[in-house]
């Protein structure tokens, strides 16, 4: 089942029955971030999305250095969108290849978003950049007592656009904090990160980590994915909207979704205290 | 005065002038709910809403044991919404059913959010599910030292649908562990609770808790009536959009309520050390 | 510089290249507020967000007793909008007046949010009431160990209108505790603040807290001024929007704004380990 | 079947099978409506919208006159909201009491909205004020050669507030006659209504409108009524909102719809062309 | 009082008590705007906006050949933001002048939407580019059987910026023609124009379309000035949002506006048919 | 060029320059889709969107008797996500399973909203579902003297899910007609179709439709491409949202927009009387 998913510098194992491990793979650069690695990236998890033998995710970098550097800048400043393009090139028309450009590589990180099962993030080591904006697209996200974090694209002149700067203020709940760690680009660590709501706990070391979030997600895969997939998706639609708007998108939601045997299994398993097993989603 | 508030499984009593104080009374279940209940809690908080000698609301439940232990399964697999229906029927007429359903109950429970005075939930014992989704419809959350939260829906086999999914991105600054509790369906306790913003106290028990309410209660209902209503209506409103919206919305509401006679006494009587009498809103 | 910046109750001074610090002057009055305040408070932020020798901004209070006490609440009561005026006006224009004053009166509050550059709120003495109003629309709030803050509005017998109900709920993590604070009035430390939100560092005492304050913003001072432009716009546009929303606006942003020759400097100064000069905005 | 909706100042017949008729009978008044009769409207709505045997409703006035003239003046004058309630009340408690009672009349109106079937406004005659309001609730409306429209508030010194104000740019495609319509007051017949947008269609009288209203309702009620429903529902909420939120909702409301039998009942009959039967709703 | 409002290419007059007459004054170059236009323009409906001697406003422009020709190409080309401002100008640096230029130009065209006293349009002659932006934030647009149209800025190489393309698809009820028309730039009549709606009204010639908008306007200011204001500002804030959420505003709207002693007057003068005279807003 | 874009049931030629030509090719079947034709219509948009020798499309059926029929319903019945799919299948598996389903199948015709040059319709003949479906998310919608329009859906038993119900309320402005014929599922003709705002234009035959159509197109294709991808783009983002949200929008694009050398050929071109010539996009 892993070859399906072996792409260029992502290794995808399933360590416990119906949950993944996604492990990005480019340690000796500190799992530093090319154009073809988010392109695979979201290959990865718009299968695991659709896949019935997956029901959690666990996301880490390979190797104790890094979650990831972010974003691989000499790569970029060789050959990607960052780098000069002739002098003479008409600046509109620039702009729109840049759009283009930005719209396409957030599309493959939110592709975690979208993923229907819960995405665990476990931020290790060095985790700058682009690890905050793909670890914000995951459902939650863990770290150690030696993560390094920075909100590091001021750095480099830019303002961070993949998605860090539009889902931290939705994720956080100290927006003072935010603008002083996205404005500074200052490094900060895991006390700080749970204080202010970045990351719900926080591990001795990677090892540790991990084996907790597989802890966390074989017991998400537990449960039914019927009650699984709509949790995921009712609060990130409400997270984004009205109270009232997601009240009635959960009504129409579970019209369809309460009919699903596991709610009998599942009662049934609660008063006999037996554990039910539940159809493949 | 407490007479006509008198609905079976709810003790309602005024403790202090303006505060009325609300009993979830079923201990011997654990104050599980079953359909009379939500709807007989609906009654009564929207006779409270309008009622001129109330201008603060607890609510807690009967006993040590319980706020509440959430849905009565066993009431709702035997007869309610959630028990099977035919096996035969039509699955888009029963999800029209079911979405019916769901409205009527959610609309009882946001009665409590739409109430005019500011209700205080204290969150003892056992408080799972529904007594999320309805201690998130209150204005303020404290809890006791002892008190087990749990989202317990997934255990089910559904995904919250009463508002706990709805409101709790909205009313906690920790997205991760929204998730976490929501996908997982764990016991927490009061420290996680205050550490991720889901309650604002934690006191030793509960009745130090109730104690600590009604202190609060007294001192809401000893401000302008005028005053705390914009307070919780302008708080409301302005969570669920933009802050422009707010701001607007603030400036019409304030164009009426500015004139009232409560500023200028509360103006005075701050001047003058005095205490405030305010008319009945 | 400086004193084209001049206005009556504000000091404005140049601590550091490119940072701005302002100083609320009305010591004798414990800072306290009335009419042109606002009025020269919005044109100092207007000229500032301009201003292509600013990239960072201060916001202080004169003396050591306050940030302000708020609203001059005897002055309001004998000219401005808040005193009787005439028993037999019209309710409908005497709301209609209030209407615009109200607006007027938020608009030059947000002005601050509006400032191209970041603002750094120092909350230091006596924080209460237009204190929060104007420091939720600055970016960054630091407070001292002795900072007391009140949402004082309800003891003057009304809700809060020039911005606190407002932002808020989209500032801090803890919505039971942002109606407890506005519910209740009641004076609260930085301990509560810190927790909960509403600050993001707290220091000893007040010049401890500005030389911080000082310290960031020639922090984010030195950053390219695009960068941090960007970063502070797409924050706000994103914190009040869906995160679709926000990652669009960031792409159509970052289309001009990639093109800077900053990233270029920014990118060569991290590889060479330079410090990087940047062009003013 | 007709008795379980008898209501004071209501006719409700069935004229057809699954096509309910409500007529507004206060003819000698030109069916001017006081409080009793917007709350027997609503209980008679909220009851067609759950009746199974009622797939499509069509709305009237009794008699030759008029539709509605609208508000009766005399009565709201004498002892309704718009009358004055004594001098001494306080500005902003009055307000409150206000906001409730309009509040609680637009819910009334909106009831018709609301409905799950189908309703078919036939303006004749004067329809003026109410009338708009009731019928922008409507889904469809249709006129005669003679019915004289107006949106009459402004002629009694208020803004139109049970709905016609919020509804019209959402119905009628050309926002300077609305505001003309809306600012003067003035009276327009069903030519201008049809060149505009308010009617689909107008027809030389009263009897013929209603003859066709019918034939249009018995039409929609030989539907799939799960089909019906969501064709309602989903232009509602399109309408209401961007396209990639009518989108997505779309997808989660069929996601149970189309396991309707109706389908395969529907398409069957199609290629077999036979009249398919539909079950109940 | 005309004197009050004189600025450079603009006439005010007062042909009718409570009406304003705004005249574009360029004629020789077709009304043509340049930078100091719209800066003049803003400051004449900001102050009728509070006029208590203004309850309607006319815009036209001076002489027979033209309302206005939209944007002064040439003077753009030659000193404003469209010329060129140095071949080596950072980019990025470029396009935020040019955002602050494009949000004050918007700006001050907003200003006659939110001027709080309604506005006619009288669309004559050549009408183009910035004709259709200025009068889509009027209120109420009249043509006459002459006047040529058009969405002129993709002739100069740009997408509309001041407004015209945000205000068309809420304004006009074929999104087809407005793309048509805003793709194309084609030169189009008021019978186009009429019939899918960005017109109210066509009268024969300049002269009688002048005569209609003052009887228009004349009767609009018969009108209670209360009603009136909320009548436009209720409409403009339901066009933009939900409609559940209009009818909310409305509520807390009238709740101010219904104390009103017009209200009263109005009333009393159409059961004894006589004409109400209403006090300045 | 036309070679690259071969896929089966779809003829795509290039008549003009930069103008493209999409047309449905299953006339024998009346262009009735299946579900490889949507993917394949999604694949040519995509490239078109993006390919520099195109700046207008067309898009028709072929043959003389349909645009398109609509869904291949013999084939949905057969083995799409319409059969039954085994009675003893969960209802919430497969209620995902359509979700998922339907969510692609929109995807597909978003696509042609999404294309980044605009898109014409020329609606001819047999005219039925999906038909306007795809044709409202097209810009441009054209049609003939014997087009046959349907939303047929609730006649197969379904409400109409790829995208009519949410785009019409927004396309057409009479909205008492787009519930009549969404929920009547009856058969109209261009006279009503351009009366309430569907299309724009009427021609006599489906040549002469062509023909007009590709005279536009040829128009669109010689402005400058920069001008129209903005103006496509920014009337879409306006259509969705409040019209403050457009303006800020349109500032932001045009920040970069602006700074094309096709502002200055466009200028000097209109003031020389000569035509420009634009760089590729």
């Amino acid at each position: 089942m892993a070859e399906a998913y072996q792409k260029e510098f992502f290794n995808v194992s399933f360590p416990v029955e119906y949950v993944a491990h996604v492990e990005i793979n480019r340690p000796e650069k500190l799992n530093a971030f090319k154009e073809i690695m988010w392109l695979n990236l979201s290959a990865i998890f718009r299968q695991l999305s659709h896949d019935p033998s997956v029901r959690a995710v666990i996301l880490t970098g390979a190797g104790d250095r890094a979650f990831t550097a972010g974003l691989d800048v000499q790569a970029a400043s060789e050959g990607g969108a960052l780098s000069s393009s002739g002098p003479d090139q008409d600046s509109a028309r620039k702009a729109n290849a840049l759009r283009r450009h930005i719209l396409e590589f957030q599309s493959c990180i939110t592709d975690i978003e979208k993923c229907e099962k819960p995405v665990i993030a476990v931020l290790h080591g060095v985790s700058f950049g682009l690890a905050l904006d793909m670890s914000l697209a995951c459902d939650i996200r863990i770290s150690t007592t030696t993560t390094k974090f920075s909100v590091k694209e001021v750095d480099i002149g830019l303002a961070a656009d993949i998605g860090t700067l539009s889902r931290l203020p939705h994720s956080v709940g100290n927006l003072s904090w935010v603008k002083d760690i996205a404005l500074s680009a200052r490094i900060f660590g895991s006390d700080e990160a749970l204080q202010h709501g970045l990351v719900s706990s926080v591990y001795k070391n990677k090892a540790e980590a991990v084996a907790q979030a597989t802890k966390l997600a074989t017991l998400i895969a537990s449960k039914s994915p019927v009650a699984v997939l709509g949790t995921k998706e009712i609060i990130n639609y409400s997270r984004d909207r009205p109270i009232s708007e997601g009240l009635n998108y959960t009504a129409v939601w579970n019209a369809a979704m309460l009919q699903t045997q596991d709610v009998k299994d599942a009662m049934m398993s609660g008063l006999k205290k037996t554990t039910p097993k539940f159809s493949k989603l």
